[in-house]
């Protein structure tokens, strides 16, 4: 039997632990309705319980290699430990890693939940055969990742991949980074709501106005329904988004050049009603993409564009992740593997 | 005695050609009047016969390693080809590598002069104490370079780098490559010439409009003398050239995380016109590079920035270039060594 990790997702609704065998078959996967709200020790005692049960489990057909935990929040990766955030309280200047390291006798990986997000697609999901790509999370924010070679780079102080920060807009909507027209200050859920709102306010939103007034539950998604059932205030929202991560991607084509862009995040399911937006915006700007496309009947138009078409062989991909909420778990089960 | 490598440098004035040795010391270095508009057949035997001379010279003091050959222009690394070029009638669909490999018979590396310039900066310049860094090359548009682990990063194509197509103003000028508001379109000598045509245009640029009547040779460097000597038409030139600068950057560093930032390239002799606005914009916009510098009275100020100040140890570091209009040369004769 082949040895085997384990991946932890510290999600906000549930506690998942997976066991993974090193050729990626998924062994056992535990769901915990344990928070992140329910406090520090109380998290860390039933995970450490959950994988005391999966190593007692699969101890006998292999070595444990470690365990891989994926956190929402900023990690000092020399550490380990979480940097102060809002969202966990009692977590910062706390030794997690190591002290979680101490109770399995493993080696444990700690990162955040955009990182192993991408490190999953990359090795289970929408990048299993490219080695070099980037991950955007779209979800309350963008997370970022980017992995090189078929691992995390990381950056000097664990900050690569801040691709929510880049700016879109010089003037734009200030941020919590501090910036003026970040990218998710357009392009993540809690921007579709923001976005819906000032048009509720212009009074030009009718529908979206109603939907807000009599439906509790008003979010993303509400907001979407109406875009593909025709509201032109809602589908305005969604050309939007889909302009901004188009500006977004095109500069990160432009930087990175990279094999393929992986977009996920719950947002990603409202694709339909951004992704042709987003295509249009990243073939107009992006002098990479436009080489790496000569097929696209737009790059061929270019002067400069066709001067280079022929230049790229391969073609850069801009597609949909594959895992759903599964990718931060299988990627923190691969990171003991593959880091 | 150490073994040796060629560096050549194709510029539009001049055609330069080094040996240095593998410890990094400069043997010999060869300046020929020899313009790339001498055309391929005619600029590449003279490089070749400088070579051997230089071979002759000092090939009884140890092994010669290949040559490396900075070209301005894009190259495709697989077939050591230069792609079509306005400014390089002729060299395009011709194999350039391996007819130099053929009259030399050693190793000849072909990459672009920003590339290059980057290598010789990491190893010789401004980042010789860094192993993960950027360089920006302000010129006649911006060219980049990134270097990983002490070498090029080239992305899939060969095109990683290419920071003046970054958006920085989404409805901003046209630029050459189809995109609206490119950073080299703002930040670049051919922008500061553009932007000075446009305050003359607006009327309110009388000093400008005195020195570009009256001075043939109007460029980049006289709207420089003019800032420097207090006109404020000039000053806010290179406040904005600044502005998107730091705009550009702080994108940079939200992307890569990367220790250090060098930037060279003619326009960096502006640098006391323009640094001061680049500094602010950067500080104002990118939470990594707040976060990298928790001396910074300035990201003291903001919650976010605050939240994060003591999580990054290294300040990211963005200083001027050291070697000028030598560094491509040092950097291509370091490619046949390093790369």
């Amino acid at each position: 039997m082949p040895d085997y990790s384990i991946g932890v997702d510290m999600g906000g609704t549930n506690l998942r632990i997976a066991a993974m065998s090193t050729d990626g078959q998924l062994l056992e996967k535990i769901t915990l309705g344990v928070k992140i709200a329910m406090g520090r020790d109380y998290v860390i005692g039933e995970m450490c319980d959950a994988i005391h049960r999966l190593t007692a489990q699969y101890g006998g057909t292999g070595r444990f290699l470690g365990a891989g935990i994926g956190v929402p929040g900023i990690i000092d990766l020399e550490t380990g430990m979480m940097k102060k955030s809002a969202n966990l309280p009692g977590w910062s200047d706390y030794p997690v890693r190591d002290e979680i390291e101490r109770r399995l006798g493993a080696k444990v990986f700690l990162d955040n939940d955009a990182n192993m997000a991408g490190l999953g697609e990359k090795w289970f999901g929408a990048g299993r055969d490219v080695d070099n790509m980037a991950m955007l999370t779209l979800g309350t924010g963008i997370g970022g990742a980017i992995i090189l070679g078929g691992k995390l780079f990381y950056g000097m102080s664990g900050m690569a991949g801040e691709f929510g920060h880049v700016t879109v807009e010089p003037n734009g909507v200030l941020c919590g980074c501090g910036n003026r027209g970040c990218a998710e200050r357009y392009a993540s859920a809690t921007a579709i709501v923001r976005m819906a709102q000032e048009a509720i306010d212009s009074g030009e939103a009718p529908e979206l106005s109603k939907a807000a007034s009599s439906d509790p539950e008003f979010s993303a998604k509400s907001i979407y329904n109406l875009a593909i059932q025709g509201d032109a205030a809602a589908q305005r929202i969604f050309e939007r988004f889909g302009e901004v991560l188009g500006i977004l991607l095109a500069d990160l084509v432009n930087v990175l050049d990279l094999e393929m862009f992986v977009i996920g995040g719950g947002v990603v399911s409202a694709w339909d009603a951004f992704a042709p937006k987003m295509f249009a915006e990243l073939r107009e700007r992006s002098l990479v993409y436009a080489a790496s496309a000569p097929e696209d009947p737009m790059a061929k138009k270019k002067g400069a564009s066709a001067q280079i078409a022929n230049y790229a062989r391969k073609k850069t991909i801009i597609t949909q992740a594959l895992l759903g909420s599964d990718a931060g778990l299988y990627g923190a089960a691969r990171i003991p593997v593959s880091q």
